[in-house]
Formats: structure tokens, sequence, C-alpha cells
């Protein structure tokens, strides 16, 4: 049992998008167990002399989710920009890195990125991952030791992982894998789900860590297997994500192959619900918006990936419509800043439509915590509230990014103005990882070129 | 006459694109003298002994012109974001504010976002300026009290300053000017050619200003009144900017006025030239591109306010292939980030086309460096080259943006990485006004909240 701590914010971002001054909350056991108005408010506020208090200045929020990570990309930022091509160009230069990665060097790079995204003020990591096997395609020893080598790296940076367990088996539709894809199949669903399976026991009682499950796409798998993934997600009540409609091609084959959507043929095949996420979503009939709302599934935005990958800009304004609950990630790492991927989501939509005003703070906040963390299975965090998990984010109001902003702007001037380095404190559980903008691993920046530069030695090999 | 120094660069942006590690880069009375290998290098550096040595880490850049500013709008930052609306709402709230500033209150929040852009790695903004007059539209007792409160910001911030003056004179094809429109009109050209010889008289021996010209947009200047303007312009060979084509309203308004679209209008004006540079060029026809073209005018691309007031995706990629110059501002200032700039100016193009590779990396740090500093009359600035304004921007390769630059991809790193928050030390003409983050006016974030504060009670008075 941790010693209670009261941390007295500033500025906090309450339930309901309500803004408050000097606000008390305490944190006990990794929870917060009261939150209230400070000593000088009206209210009756935790008993100070109890409890060791810490002074959070600026606006603090609760724990930021980034819903959507491929962690080994973080190698690839900046090398990838020069010459044309597609998104299909880009993918041939990730693989090359994909072939070569093992679990200590993935480990490695991991916990540095990781690390960068705590600085970021990310509590917990939707890890999309599909890097399963040697590179001959045969089993590790353990068959989950690239798994373990994600999750060990997130609990070294101190954020929880959603690690959503990918299935990939086909190459396209009626293509075999090939390849790189090797590392990724499990040959079928049902292998896969015997792996994860094994993998969930191991992690049935840690309260850091989710085992979900992900269809990597329409693409790499085929439909007959698709209902053993959702069974198997729908059994544990864990998340299920799947790659949707990211590029016109992909849309266009599965029409060929199905004569339906992606959206439409998941639809069909028992995938989707509640806890069903669709990542990207960029390229939806007004068909496929209704089936996603109907259904109770959820949307992972990644703008930045999106714009950097040449994929489009996706109908956010569309889903908030129709109430589709959002979530958002930053997928390829091109840059790792959730507040640049909100004010995107938002702005993008103004380019798409000539209209402002689609996702508002309120609504971009809720994708970044209390619907962020739900899409990875932590309902109980992105909230300040009592009960809640203790996840708070101190973000600075008197940058040069964020100054002007008033106690009834600050939500906005956050979202829209800062970037991941105003984060100046993180609490993930009730454990502080960031203080005074440093991670409690010391040179994030260092740890990150160290470990890039081994991966990139060893594709150059 | 300045003491000689020689700057040691880690690793530096040389002309044609060219990076080069250990480069020693020789400075005396604000300019270049010399630049080359540092001691360990094989070619013959500069005596070192013979002049103080500085070292910069990381990738050091010429300096970045923001080619754009509007400047009173950083207090607008976080304030605008809520609700519906469209460009024309926005510009609403943006009158509100122009309604009260006074020379005190601009000079004072000038400052301070001046010396955001220094921290940024501008050495020179272009400010188009249109507040003249006072709140009545009578002019003050020095008609150019308004321009001059707006240099001296920018030279008690370091940086320079293109002053494009800017002739404001109608509400619309055929309308007067109303509400706070009257500041902005000298009622006629001629009054507003005679109104800026005298502030170019002030300044023609500057080596840190340049008065420059501007029509606010087809719009706000009648036809007839467009030569004068051009004349003056032409006469002392400045810079002459104008807003063009910004918005789909305001092409229909011009086509439907005059039968033409504002670049043809302009063509046909004798408005464009080599010294001309259209803003934000948003919605151009291809015979638009062939004008700009043919009259060697450039174009200066603000990505993230044309996104964030739902303006649209520009031609860019066109203009590239067309050879039109391009230079990049930050114009609202809902973000001061030239590097976030760049990188929205090819990202974009990519959401429009489905294609990388538009602008790559050599052509947006040309962008942001000869041609913006060319776009603002300053064209011995931006190249690290012998005889050149000493003007060096460092970049941190080592933070958590952008660790896993190499020599090869260093620029790339930068440019689709690197945030204003990795701009370590800023010299400008040969004098340091950035050292190690810190302007050297100290708390550039806190003076920015006060200046702020200031300008929004007067607006709510």
């Amino acid at each position: 049992m941790s010693a209670a701590v009261a941390y007295r914010c500033e500025l906090a971002w309450l339930p309901a998008g309500r803004l408050a001054s000097d606000v008390v909350i305490e944190v006990a056991d990794g929870r917060i167990t009261s939150i209230g108005p400070g000593p000088t408010g009206a209210g009756a506020g935790p008993a100070a002399s109890e409890v060791r208090t810490e002074y959070l200045a600026g606006l603090v929020l609760p724990g930021l989710a980034n819903a959507h990570s491929h962690v080994f990309h973080r190698a690839l930022r900046g090398t990838t920009e020069q010459g044309r091509g597609t998104f299909w160009t880009w993918r041939d230069r990730m693989y090359e890195l994909a072939a070569v990665l093992d679990p200590d060097s993935l480990h490695a790079l991991a916990r540095m990125t990781y690390a960068e995204m705590a600085l970021a003020g990310v509590t917990t990591v939707g890890e999309f991952h599909y890097l399963h096997h040697q590179r001959d395609g045969r089993a590790y020893a353990d068959p989950n030791a690239m798994a373990e080598a994600v999750l060990a790296a997130a609990r070294d940076a101190g954020v929880r992982c959603t690690l959503l367990d990918t299935c990939y088996l086909a190459g396209g539709f009626g293509e075999p894998t090939s390849g790189v894809q090797r590392r990724f199949s499990d040959r079928d669903a049902a292998s896969w789900a015997a792996r994860v399976e094994e993998l969930q026991q191991r992690y049935a009682r840690a309260t850091d860590v989710v085992i979900g499950a992900a269809i990597h796409s329409v693409r790499a798998v085929p439909v007959p297997e698709l209902p053993v993934i959702s069974a198997w997600a729908a059994a544990h009540q864990v998340p299920l994500h799947a790659h949707v409609s990211e590029q016109p091609d992909e849309n266009a084959a599965c029409l060929a192959a199905t004569g339906r959507t992606p959206v439409r043929l998941l639809a069909d095949s028992g995938v989707l619900g509640p806890r069903t996420w669709a990542v990207h979503a960029t390229h939806l009939t007004d068909a496929d918006v209704t089936d996603l709302a109907d259904s109770g599934a959820g949307v992972c935005l990644c703008p930045t990936t999106e714009a950097a990958l040449a994929d489009g800009i996706g109908p956010a304004a569309r889903l908030r419509e129709a109430d589709v609950p959002v979530s958002l990630g930053t997928d390829s790492h091109a840059s790792i800043d959730l507040f640049a991927e909100a004010r995107r989501a938002e702005w993008d939509q103004r380019l798409s439509t000539g209209q402002r005003g689609h996702l508002d703070t309120e609504a971009l906040l809720a994708a970044l915590a209390p619907e962020g963390q739900a899409s990875l299975g932590v309902a109980d965090a992105g909230r300040l509230a009592a009960g809640a998990r203790a996840d708070l984010v101190a973000v600075d109001l008197g940058s040069v990014r964020t100054a002007g902003a008033d106690p009834e702007t600050a939500a906005a001037s956050v979202v829209f103005g800062a970037s991941a380095a105003d984060v100046t404190d993180v609490i993930v559980d009730g454990r502080r990882i960031v203080r005074d903008r440093e991670h409690r691993d010391g040179d994030v920046g260092r740890g990150l070129a160290t470990a890039i530069a081994a991966v990139r030695g060893e594709a150059q090999r």
C-alpha cells in the first residue's frame, strides 16, 4: 500500500469539460481517492496535514492514451521523407526495418520510444503488434518473446501497455504472406488464438497490461478466419482493433474480392461491436459510418501519419455527427505529440469542408483521455474523478506556445497551442514518471539515438 | 566594428543542400567572412587562434524567414477555436482585437511575439501591417506611429523586420471601409504612398529594416489604385506582397466585379513581377499558376493558418512544378514553428494528391531560408556562405524529437521531425539573441502573458 499524496493543481480539467482552479487531488494505492477545491476554496478538501502535498503548476489533465502505435517505426523518423512515392513505397522501407528486429533490439527501441511517449503525457499505449516470429517465420523458443519485449519496454518506461496482438495471415486477398510478412503470420487464426491465449494467461492479473486483439486488416486475414479472432476478444472482453480503409486500394481490393467494403465485411463477419475500434477509417462510405455507429464501434484517427503516408483526410466530422467514439494515435511516430494529433484532426476537417468547429476542445480531450483509454480497455482511466486511476498530466501554461491561456480558455490553449514539449509532469497509476520535463530514466534523446543507431546498423548489414 | 568570432558547427546546411560536419564559420561585422572545414578537417579553415571560437552543437541552418506575420493575432491563440463558423466569423473576433490596440500595447505584444519567433529560429519577419490609424480612423500625430511600434518591437527582440506597409482602402468590391477597417484606410493610394514614403526615408540607411509594400487584397484596393502601389514598390526596389485567393468567396467576388481571377487582375494591373509575392494563393486556376510563373512572382504559403481558418490546401506541388518560388509564414500565429509550417506544406500536398514527395527537404529549407529571406528583400541572408549576413540557427539533434538523425539525414530529421523547441541558439547579423534556448530578454512566456492580458482586458472594456 503506497503512501497517500495530495496533488494541488493550479488548474484541472474535470469531467464534462469543466475547468477548475486550485484543485486538490488525493491519491492512494494508484487511485484518486478524493478531488475537491484547495484549502483556499469554499468546499471541504482533503486535510492537507495528513498527507504529503505536491504542487502541479499549469493545466492538469487525466492521462492521455496513444491508441495506435507501431513502436518500431520510430526508427524510420526522418529517413523516409525523401523522394517520391506512395504509402506502398513507404511500406517497403518499413519492411526492411521489420526484417532485422529481434527481442533485444525491439526492447531497447521500444523502451526509449515509450519514454518519449511518457514525456508527451501518454499513460497508456496501444501497441498494434504483429512482429511475432523469427526472421525465417519460425516461432521463438517462447512464441511470445517479441510481445514480452514490448511489454517489458512499457514497464521500464513506466507506461501501461495494451498489447493488441495482431493476427496477420495473408499478403492480400487470396495471397500468401511473403518475405518479412512471414514474421507476422501464425498460419491460421486458431494458432494465433492459442499463442495469444497463453500470453493472456500470463498477464491475467496485471493491472498495467491488457492483452487485446487485432485484425491487421481485411487484406491480411481471410474472411473465414475473422470470427475466430472476434470470438477470442469477446471471450476475454478485451479490445479488438483493425486497420480499416486506410488506402483506396484496400477498398478496391476488398470490393473486388468480396463485393463489400471493409467495414461491411467486418460487420457481416460479426467483428464490429462496442469493443471494436477501426483504425484510420479514412475512406468510408456513408453506409460504413452507419454500420460503425449502429454497432457501437469506435474509430482511432492517426492524423499525422495519415498525412505523412498520403492516406487522406478521414470523415471525423461525419463520425462525430453519428456519435461514433474517437480516439487518437501517433501510429508511425513521425511525431509523438498527442496535442498535435488532436488539432490536426480538427484542422484537417476544416481543410476538407471549408468550415470550422467539428471536433471542439472537449471532444478532442475526450478522444485523448477517456475515449482513448476506453479504446485500450482501461475504462477506469482518463478522468480526474474519485475512484479513477491516478493518472495526472501537467501542462505548462506559461511557455511561449501556451502563454496567454487564461482559466476559461486554458483547455483550448493546450489542445490547439501546446506541444508535447509543454508536458512537465506525468503520474501513472500514482507513480511519477516525469518531473520537470525529465523522464525518470534520464536522457531519453540519447537513449533513442543509441537504440536507433543499433537497429539501423543491423538493417544495413 | 565588432570582434571576429569563429563558430565551430557540429553539422551545417551549406548551399545546394550539402550537409557538412565540423564546419567553421568566421564572422565579423555581422557577415560571414569565411567558411570551411574545422581544424581536424582536410582543408584550410580559419586560424582558430586569432579569433574567439564558440561551439554550436546540432545542425546549423542559415536564418529562417517568417515571411507573413500579422503580429497582433498572437493574442487570439486559443481563444478562437470554440464554436462553429468560417474564415469570416473568425475575422469578426480578430477585428474586435484590432479595434483596441494602440502604439504602446502593439509594441508590447509585438516585442514578445517577435521574441517567440526568435526562439523559433526566425531572423527576419515580414510584417504585413495594416493597423495604421487611430480608432476613429484619424491619423496619429505621427502617421507612422503604429509602424514605428512594430519596428521598435523587432529591434528590441533582435530580429530584422521587413514592414510590408499595407494599402487597405475598401471593405469589398465597391464597398467603403466600415468599423475597425477605418483604422486600416489611408483613403486613397496616393495618401498611402505619401505616408509610406516618409517612413521609407526614415529607414533608408537601416540594415535591419526594409520598408516594403502590400496590397491587402483585391477586395480592399480598387483596381485604379493598384498601379500606384506597384509603382511605389518598383521605385524603391522593395517587396510587394498581397493576400491572393485565400477564400473561394474572394475569387467569386472578384470574378463578379471584374470578370477576372485575382491573379489575372493583378497581372493585368502590372502588379506581378519578381519582387511580388502572393500570400496564400490557395484557390488558383492553372492559368493563375502560369501567370505567376511567367511574371517571376513568388507565393508565400501559411499552411497552419490555412488549415485553422478553413481556407483549404493550396497548389504547392503545381507551383513547384512551375518553378514559382515559395516562402513560408505563420500568419495568424496559431503556432510559431517554421518546421511545422514546412512539413505541413508537404504533408498537406500528400493529403490532396495521395502521393508523397512534392516539396522535399531541400525545397522546404530553401523556402524557409534563401527564398524566404529574398521574399522580404534580404537577398544577402539565408545562406551559409562567405559574404552573406551572419545568421546562424542551431537545432538540437539529440532531443526526443530529433534523436536518430545522422549526418546524412539530419536536414530531413529537422524539417520533418523538429519543433521550434529544438532551436537552441540564434545569431542575427552576428549578434547572438538566443543561447541555450533562452532569449536575451529572459522569460518570453511571461512577457507574452502580460502583453496578451493587457490587450484582452482592453478588448473586454
